[in-house]
């Protein structure tokens, strides 16, 4: 479901930091040069990649690209370089963040990414900011916010496709009743987001759907300027359709009078390798356009290459 | 820091488990012979045995252990045989059971940990119960109880040395806030407990005795029969000075009209590998006994052996 496309026959990692290290040398730097390995390498080879660079040229590869590209490109380039689990850790740092804070990030990060990758990201938060990512997320939120994303960033939830029916009609009852209360903070509500396995909260909202008529996550749109009901439905969504969830933000991305281009960059350098496919798929079905088209018509120069190789455009 | 003697030379593997095999074999079972193996055997060592029994038996050690023996001596062997992940999340899951709750056991689990190990338990919580640990938590408790627990057992705390004392001095002063203001279930409160490395906590606690006078903890007796607070106090107690949170469970165990031997067994066979020397010095220092001693007085039969065994009688 990748839309990462990575060449039959690979140079060898050497040769490849050569090309690198010759794209950064001389008069101008050779953007396409970059595109063409960087993009078409899995994370285990750009790992390798990155440690081989240090050890030869004795710099840190991402350093080099600090240093050589800007601006958009820059950025796209140096999140899809990064190990996923730093990658996740650097962007739910930036989400704690007084001047980037966003509660939508790490609601994506913590209910999008499996119960072992996102443990990984822990990992890699303690190594790189000598804290701990739940430390950060309940220093910098308050209120509802903090009760609902406190949980959620520190979940491990159970990932096999066991569903105890007579606990999801259970569930699915006791969300209907908060729900009529209007009790959208309410402790069990939060308890059921944030602990259930994807797969018995499937069930849940399923089986809230058939028997009260109307969708869990439409009941959650009582009020559609409410942010905390809207995080809300982000997080069902995202455990449960995430496709879904990213043809949104890809959406809104795009659509927006001046692309989004921090949101853009954040999906494709993190679905590239995992889903994309699917969420190439609900993008044409929702929006009657390739994204790949979509992603041309929204942007330029070296930032557009290196999107649509990511996005698979060779093979759209 | 550990009580557990391991003879310097080893028999191998199979003749441990083909000893083990005699005991359970003939007329009544070998106990002496249980003790001389498996109470002298490291974890590693202990899971290459149950392993290595498995494939030359077919039968799970744990399951043979169960025919062959019973009451107190059979609890404490089984936990002991365990690997330490798998017996914690057996731990814990007994302690969100409705027959045999305890909110102590699982402050205990979740706080004297490291966060690696607390993570394996989550882990092993998966494999053998087929739910997430936190989830179990959380569906069995209620109200400031679950407030407290679920981040407790969720926690994944940086594990570094470095201290930001202007944060100690600013979390010091919400606790003395909350503290006087009789809100201890503020969530900032619970915030600091749940989140902050052991060390950083430290400090604050620290920072808060100088700076106001008494000690957090004391602070925390407010009423000393309130649960919500003593559990509160076990917290606090299990993240800053974990051996004399389990000198104090000891002595309440052995003290007991009527020993508790649920207590004694679980911490005897949770600490003989980590820090039993250390709770051993703290026993004799608070009641002029050694605990060897103490736990002689208390216990008898096979039981007796295999405890005094564990917290090296013969080296006391």
């Amino acid at each position: 479901m990748a839309t990462l496309a990575v060449p039959e026959s690979l140079p060898s990692v050497a040769e490849d930091c050569e090309q690198l290290k010759k794209a950064f040398e001389g008069w101008g730097t050779n953007e396409g040069l970059i595109i063409s390995i960087l993009a078409h390498r899995n994370a285990a080879q750009r790992k390798l990649i990155r440690q081989t660079y240090a050890e030869t040229y004795g710099e840190d590869l991402l350093k080099a690209l600090d240093k050589e590209l800007s601006s958009d490109f820059e950025r796209v380039v140096m999140l899809w370089t990064l190990d996923p689990a730093e990658r996740d850790a650097l962007l739910a740092n930036e989400a704690t963040r007084k001047l980037t804070p966003s509660n939508w990030v790490l609601v994506e990060l913590a209910c999008t990414r499996s119960s072992h990758e996102l443990f990984l990201v822990r990992q890699a938060y303690h190594a790189r900011f000598k804290r701990s990512l739940e430390e950060d997320v309940a220093y910098h939120t308050t209120g509802d916010f903090r009760k609902l994303l406190v949980p959620l960033v520190s979940s491990y939830r159970y990932e096999g496709a066991e569903v105890n029916m007579t606990l999801a009609k259970l569930e699915a009852k006791i969300l209907r009743e908060n729900i009529s209360e209007k009790a959208y903070n309410h402790e069990d509500l939060i308890r059921i987001l944030s602990t259930r396995s994807k797969a018995q909260l499937n069930a849940t909202v399923n089986h809230y759907n058939n028997e009260f008529g109307n969708a869990f996550n439409k009941d959650l749109k009582f009020d559609p300027k409410d942010e905390f009901l809207a995080l809300m439905r982000a997080t069902v969504k995202c455990l449960t359709c995430p496709e879904k969830y990213f043809e949104k933000v890809l959406r809104l991305a795009i659509n927006k009078s001046g692309t989004d281009e921090g949101a853009l960059t954040r999906v494709v350098t993190t679905r590239a390798e995992v889903d994309m496919k699917r969420i190439k798929e609900e993008y044409y079905r929702r929006n009657s356009v390739p994204l790949d088209r979509a992603i041309a018509g929204d942007t330029s120069g070296d930032y557009e290459k290196m999107l649509l190789a990511l996005v698979g455009h060779e093979n759209a």
